[in-house]
């Protein structure tokens, strides 16, 4: 085994104390990474809420950048020294239609995440990313495509991929008028890629206070979706609202705004959802959901943030910060995402 | 005024009664109809069931086909003797964008029904069409095609309409793989059309002993949704799954049926709907509801079923027999719908 330095809850309230992990040794087809930047994830908070003794170990940490140290004797798509992506995924069955179909965040046997999940190989419960090394199978990693900052790129990885398939699946280009809810780390991506993509873009958000920040992230526009005037006169007039807020919330007066045949497309899950039927009746509206995403479409993702200078807004902390940044995300004080500056361990 | 004969609720329990009924002289965009033919729809059974003394006179009926017998002065697309439709719209605003876009079945002043609906000029009670005239402005009549069968074009103008919408809406066409829930008188026609517009329509329904009237209609299999293991082998087999279901259901085997990025259209208003997001976000799957239809849809219907030789599946009886055709209908015992023959009311 390896061993590295990482973030590991433990005690009661759970807390993350650093602690010296152990890394598998390199199979065939993996490499080990130098995590530099890892992201800082709603997914993460919940994972902590959610954490007791009794549960498996928990390194949260889904969204990381960094440079391969060392690669199996299998691997041919890195070298040592290559700038390096992963994701929340990092392995799947590889044979199953989702799977075939390069979706493996849908594989039917459920695709290994990258923390608190299943070693398909040797059973033992994979640890995240907030450590300084991570050890992946190569087909699971991305080349970081040159020109990106690795920090900013780190939320790529899992906010942006999750906005990512579904604006590119519901169509969203040129002229699309799409409204996206929340602003923050998915939602501020969802503005910039569907701006990138050539969209109209609105933001709904409750505080008008952030309506210049929606307008520096090149929104069209704001509606604010508490004024009932403002949702009112934006009736029917979205073709897509991407809806990244990231609590349980009432979703009539987001499906008041789309337009006919259009698509509410809510990301990342919250429990079951009820929706009056005559809302989405009238207009003929769906009604959707869609999280992560497949290597092929994590592949375009990064080729096109290069293309069109895409990154996350993010505020860097050193990894002994993480509980001040799990501190300010649940209580929604981020612009709009923190990056866990990971070389102050060894 | 102008009187004639329909089937009126009234009583406790509410039974339809045949009495004398007052339509409106002519206004100058109006027509006289001869309703020779007239659909037994759920709708009707609901309204009855839900009819109290204190509400509106009821005659209910919203999809029939007749011949015109008078028009009004301005009257140009319409003769005396003219083959005629009328669905379950009989008037809307006309001036807000769904209205302009052709669908006013979404109007947002709400359209006006074709019983129990309430007329934009003189504030009366519309009564539908289980009678032997109706009066309607000649926008909200179609001119039935030649080649159309009277008695089995009628249920085109209501179940036929709420089918074809979302099948266009969908893009149903040569290949798209969809299914069919519910084999009644919306789930038939919606299997023909689908059918004539060159897809391959599968039959989702709890009896197996349809399967021969489900291959009859056209189409090429049948998914009997009571079984666990069918319904496991068509997991994400439907780019569309049009959900015709009469009552209230579980969505969850359904939704699970829909291919990656497919939708499942739900027919009719059922009331408030609750989906398990995750259902939803694995295989980016969409939700959406659908119901009656505009004059353009409902015209290029029409057309479509004369050149396809499209018509509903009836069973005629003449209307007054209408109760044990309720009755009957109320408990599933109908292929696939009542029309009532109204040439016995003078």
């Amino acid at each position: 085994m390896r061993t590295t330095t990482g973030w590991q809850a433990g005690g009661d309230p759970v807390v993350l104390h650093r602690t010296a992990l152990e890394r598998r040794d390199l199979r065939a087809d993996d490499i080990a990474v130098r995590v530099d930047y890892c992201g800082v994830c709603h997914t993460d908070l919940h994972a902590l809420n959610g954490h007791s003794p009794d549960r498996p170990p928990l390194v949260p940490g889904h969204e990381f950048t960094g440079v391969v140290t060392e690669t199996g004797p299998a691997v041919t798509r890195f070298r040592p020294g290559d700038p390096v992506a992963v994701g929340n995924i990092v392995d799947s069955c590889g044979s199953c239609p989702p799977c075939r179909a390069g979706q493996e965040n849908f594989c039917r046997e459920y695709p290994t995440l990258t923390y608190q999940g299943t070693d398909r190989h040797d059973g033992s419960t994979t640890l995240g990313g907030y450590s300084r090394e991570y050890v992946v199978r190569d087909a699971f990693a991305y080349p970081l495509p040159a020109g990106l900052d690795p920090a900013g790129a780190a939320p790529l990885l899992c906010a942006g991929i999750t906005v990512w398939e579904p604006l590119r699946a519901l169509g969203v280009g040129p002229g699309t008028r799409i409204a996206v809810a929340g602003l923050g780390g998915l939602g501020h991506l969802a503005v910039k890629l569907a701006v990138a993509l050539g969209a109209e873009v609105t933001v709904l958000t409750r505080s008008a206070e952030k309506t210049n920040d929606a307008l520096q992230l090149g929104a069209k526009d704001v509606v604010v979706s508490t004024d009932p005037e403002q949702v009112a006169a934006a009736r029917d007039r979205f073709e897509v609202v991407l809806d990244t807020i990231a609590v349980a919330h009432e979703l009539k007066p987001y499906l008041g705004m789309v337009a006919m045949d259009g698509t509410l497309s809510m990301v990342g899950y919250l429990g079951p959802v009820t929706v009056e039927a005559m809302d989405l009746l009238i207009g003929r509206k769906k009604f959707g959901s869609a999280g992560s995403g497949g290597r092929p479409a994590t592949a375009e993702l990064l080729d096109f943030c290069a293309d069109h200078g895409v990154t996350a807004d993010v505020e860097i902390l050193p990894s002994a910060r993480v509980g001040e940044a799990l501190d300010r995300l649940g209580r929604g004080d981020v612009r709009y995402r923190f990056v866990l500056d990971l070389s102050d361990l060894s």
